[in-house]
């Protein structure tokens, strides 16, 4: 089990523990040596690593290992202008037998990716609407693989590990809340709408099994997932033989849900549960953001400004339990 | 009983009928006599009526009734420039043992306003924090009166007698079942939020008892319900002793409910109840001004352009119930 | 022939001439008879015209005829409130043989368009990439019959018939011309980016055959034109076998087109053909929108403020030609 | 007496001498040892100083110092990277009786704190206006001991020790003059508005007895010094007894002070003396960083771009005297 | 002298009295006969006039007395749809020996233009540059019949007769009493500024000896003042011999006055003197224009929504003096 | 002939060769020995480059050569943190025969000054306006020294030595082309606005003879090089005689070319051919910034984001030639 955090790490100390290779470079020293130049990292954070005068066979055996690969490594603490730095001795990947738990390298949602995707597919099991619920079946099932590992973003909001359905599921929740207290609002449509408005994520950005997101698909650069998902939305229409008006009305909340067109939705909504859509979309981004400003701040005290709230600080009050 | 409403008269009928006086002025004609001019109207909408050869004594009547009066009118429709107007030819107030229910000259809540007080009043028993519980309570009792007509703007979103205890209720609802799915949020502040964000109003703008706004009052002029509201906890908290730090956070919320810099919030929320209070009023209002739009369309038109909602026109599907 | 045109009335004058109805109501007199309202109009203008005392058969008559006929009217000119209008004694509907030209009611783009239809044929001719070239070829030769008469506006730029086929020749040529001088830009991109961007337009704002344009379709208000045309791509490249790149390629042309999110695109053109499409868009609706406004100004003097540009007004010199 | 400043330090020199300890780290080198890194400084500028191989006496007394401290240390001139670094061997507390100027050391108004407190009382006993003239003397007399020191911001303009003061002497000054250009105004509202506008940032943002300020107060953070200053107006209201009328439009000089929506004032001036509070605020900012800018640019040079003058640079003409 | 007053006609009155004749339109009436329109007016506001039946005799008449001339009319008063209207049977050019004041029918400025035009000579002596001195003494002796009666816009603010002047003079006096409080201001260049910011009004605005401007003059259109400031100040320095520096220094001036872009200056000042000139522009616009919305309203009252000041309301106080 | 470049050196290896000395300063290193820190350059980027002990001798000798000299260097590659590093052991400054080449140091137009020159002077010899014709050549040849070598920027777009010429070239190419599509257009003015544009940038902006730009004139600071060209037009239109149609025509024209207020320009083209002078401006520039962008990335992938294209990435197609 994984004992040494890169929170914790003390100057002079020496352990054997794993951590995730998150970038590699071999350069060379000024004394013409080559050396490999890493960032390791676990939950707690990033922190410098170097193995000095490498072979070449160990630069092979390090590149072969991939992008993100959880290695062990030899190493022993050093400080390097005011900040922590491995010296690496010895590495070697980790194998199916180590012990220890992925969790503790990387963020993931804080449920589980079968649990919430059995959830949804409950909720879309309600739906009344046979055409509706085909539209969320099929594409839940399609995805499924992805959507247990998908994060909801590349970076900021729920950019951890099965982010996507844990957005979803806050949402879908949310959403069905909201139908009893506006009884005019057809839940429906409200899953409906939670379970395709981000469903092209999976296709417009890149995501290894950890939920990391390195960027954009080309696709994804070029359109984004608001139109990606117009376009999935009339292929499936025309293949389950959809009508017009509720395909359309399902491009409509995919367009829509940004609501601004500075934030990419050339229209805004033009019926209540497109409406509704966005406000449980940018409402479970900003709790999210906000649980998670405030999560390592004392009690009284305001958090670092964060970036997604347009640099607010959060505040966390004095008797908060 | 009301017969005779404006949207369905017939040219050429005559009626004895009862109408809300919604503005009257005196005018000479080109005969050189005095007549009356006023806009009656009921529910359905507005209509011109003369009476014409108007006496000191009619006028002087008239003016006595005062603003908004319901009042009983002798009329026969003419056409003018392609639209009805009545000629009197008698009038008089409606007196209280008329036959005609208030509902049917004016758009109000569609929930009584005893019983939405009582609603909200059950909510603010369950705030297990005595100091915002006491704060909601005597907010509650002492703006009982007027509660119980005030519309929650002068016009537009919830312009209805009784609107802002229908906003305030239904915002109140939806905070109940948002803290159901994010339970990190402290419910006592989420009813404590909704309960005092708009209570100024009632100080802000100006209302006759049946909810119909002339405007607003000279500190709503100069202030508005925002800095208003942080006067009055500050004073409230000063009179019920609540600490510094509940006072503020209560003043918080009052100050950053609108959000935007533009819409009159200098600050944005920084605590996720607060957070939630903008989103919850929000769509209260947006939804109301969408099923407003909505209710006398057809099924699979789009309504008119609604400036609330940014010029949108709102969408009733075929299939709605 | 047509002889008597609106910006030319004579009060006191009585004749027998053509008009395209553009729109008609029934209404009540001050005498209790019916009289028939209508807007008659030809490329000059438009005018009020009066049927008094009309039958039931004269209005079932007149509205047998639909929106946007061509009647013809035997009319006398009078004046009401310092404006023209016609009182109109006999009308009926024109015939296929009555002498007179359409061009003569409506505006119409300045070259034919059988015409203009070939010469863009004969350019996606010269698209030596089969697939583009195909792309182009099918999506002109389906849409021909409405392409003859489609405006490129439901008003405004190019709002004229056969408008949108004149915008796409003039952009056209324009855009071949660019690539002589930009070397770098390949002319199969820059013709297929003109023959495909507008295209939805077809399907996005409604149209008689007069091209004049009513409003939007179902669609068009939910999506709007660019993501029309996205769905559009999508489906025809899946149809034709057309590879992803050129697809999406395709598919970000028409998504970037309006380039500012607030005209309706999200994202900014990714390669220098989509760039050079969006300058060739807006600079032929500007100078459309330009040579219009000073085509009935004197040398030497300003237009009127014009909406499209932003309320400029347009200089016509003393010493144009 | 202090003889060597930051801005004049010589690479190889000794002395002894006072600087401002503005923060220190405790950190450990390279050879395993502690090491205390201190940014020191005057009025001239900063520099960073290392006491190397520090004993945790050392330690603790530099410690006990607290922030801003002024002390004597003993150092050598060294250079590091282009830049002056101080090797610090002894230092101690400066006392008392120790020969130096605390101007030496942090930016202080140009006019003594006394003087300027003095100035702004002699001219609140000239308002007519009695409840006015009791406003503005209790806010003086209760804050007098903070606005001897108070800078006018944590950072930019007049944040210097009792720039307060200098701010609200300069603004009242120009504002009785503006009184005798514009007739129509009232002195009296003139000079009350200069004194109450900025009173709470004295609440709002953090200052030592250097008129240095780490950052914003609870309150600060969460209301600003607008609504902070709202809430004083209506509680020194209450308790003087000041009239509705008079209240409210003083709470609005302070409310619309910053005149736009993104800059914190959520409604405009609505009276005149209001509208000249605003500028009178503005333009002694400006003016205040505008000559800062330019004092050691040589003439005929423009100063670097200033981020608080939306990155304009500002020109000493040549011939300047 | 004049009696009769716009704002105080008495319906069926007859009265013989001077007006301004702001417009005249010859129409023909339903009885075939033509008849004069016009726009009556005087500095208490407009009213409809018609000269029935007119002759061709009366009609040249009227017409060669040209626009805003001021006429005697033997009139009765009626009323039509709710508004006074003038039945005129005789009327005549005013004469010179008319026993009548240009104010009662105009709004000019509450100063003489020859003793504005003289005071502002006086500060120019005293300008100690004798290369500024000479740039407005030029500037101001070239365009002194102009300045006598020149508004200071077309409308809105200072658009009254002598405006200009009215403007520089009080931007004058508060500008030397500015460099009073702020000493490092130049009163050289403050005065300088003040006196060539608008100069080029003059020729950008059209404008009768009334100071009534029927809109912008060719260059005025194409250019605006400012970039026509810029012109005049490149020649007369080229005239002058003054040097660069100052030359570019006084274009700069006129160039950034407005201060925002979207105002018309492309550049913000860089100097103080600069940027006090805008803030003096600014201000006396902003409080003519208060003063004026004010001046009819009564005490305790707000003003109508003025367009001036992004449309807001102005309070006059009960206790005005 | 040059061999050694910026991006190609390899660590430990030794050479002679020429560079670009960008800028050089004196430093103190820790052995309290003076050294020389230079940069130098060539196409292909830039190196840190170090002569350690340096002497007086040496130092004078280099500082003699002045800014941007080429100089040839003997020298070692090393390496610190990661970046090459130059160790240089001799220099001297270029002689005329040496043998190299300028453009292996600095980015130049594609084409020849003295072409593009007599290209453009063979287009004015065309125009057929003998007022406009002069205009033009008056000002090539006056400029024609500058025009040579200028760049069109201080940095981004055209900052290239003869990028002037070069940004005029191809406008007036594709102006030229313009004008056989619109032929409303009078090429006339679409030449001259080309020729005219930009040309002040010659006294905006600085430039030494290899088209490397320091910065900004005096002039360039404070007034632009819009406002610049206004002037400049006003004074030649003054010289040859032009009439204020033509001439205020002209300086619209520039003032305009920028179109946007935040731009710079505070009126937006009134006529055609300001109109496309416009965007063949920005046509020209954005094209310039996608093809540089794209020019070193392989087919298939995404450019860096591009700070002069709003941050856009440009994609390379994998089927480009």
């Amino acid at each position: 089990m994984k004992k040494n955090y890169v929170d914790s790490l003390v100057t002079g100390s020496d352990f054997d523990d794993f951590f995730l290779m998150k970038s590699m470079a071999v350069r060379t020293g000024s004394n013409q040596k080559k050396y490999i130049d890493m960032i390791l990292g676990d939950k707690t954070g990033d922190v410098s690593a170097k193995k000095w005068d490498a072979s070449e066979a160990e630069i092979d055996e390090l590149e072969s290992f991939g992008d993100n690969a959880i290695i062990k490594v030899r190493a022993s603490v050093t400080e390097w202008q005011g900040k922590h730095q491995l010296k690496v001795s010895r590495f070697r990947q980790a194998k199916a037998d180590d012990d220890f738990d992925v969790e503790e390298f990387i963020r993931t949602a804080p449920e589980n990716g079968s649990d919430m995707y059995d959830y949804i597919m409950g909720e879309i099991a309600l739906i009344r609407d046979e055409e509706l619920r085909r539209v969320c079946t099929v594409l839940m099932e399609r995805n499924r693989e992805k959507l247990m590992y998908y994060p909801a973003a590349s970076k900021n909001h729920h950019a951890l590990m099965s982010g996507l359905l844990f957005h979803m599921k806050r949402m879908l929740k949310m959403g069905k809340k909201a139908c009893e207290v506006y009884t005019n609002l057809d839940p429906d449509w409200v899953v409906t709408g939670v379970v395709i408005h981000d469903m092209e994520k999976i296709n417009e950005i890149l995501s290894n099994q950890w939920g990391i997101s390195p960027g954009y698909s080309f696709e994804g650069q070029m359109l984004g997932h608001i139109a990606q998902g117009v376009k999935m939305i009339d292929r499936l229409a025309q293949e389950l033989g959809i009508g017009e008006e509720k395909a359309v009305m399902l491009e409509h909340m995919i367009l829509t849900h940004h609501y601004e067109p500075e934030f990419g939705s050339p229209k805004r909504p033009m019926f209540p549960e497109a409406e509704l859509l966005h406000y449980l979309d940018i409402f479970d981004a900003r709790l999210f953001d906000m649980e998670e400003a405030i999560s390592a701040v004392p009690p009284g005290e305001f958090s670092e400004k964060v970036w997604t709230l347009e640099n607010r600080r959060v505040y966390k009050p004095t008797f908060v339990k």
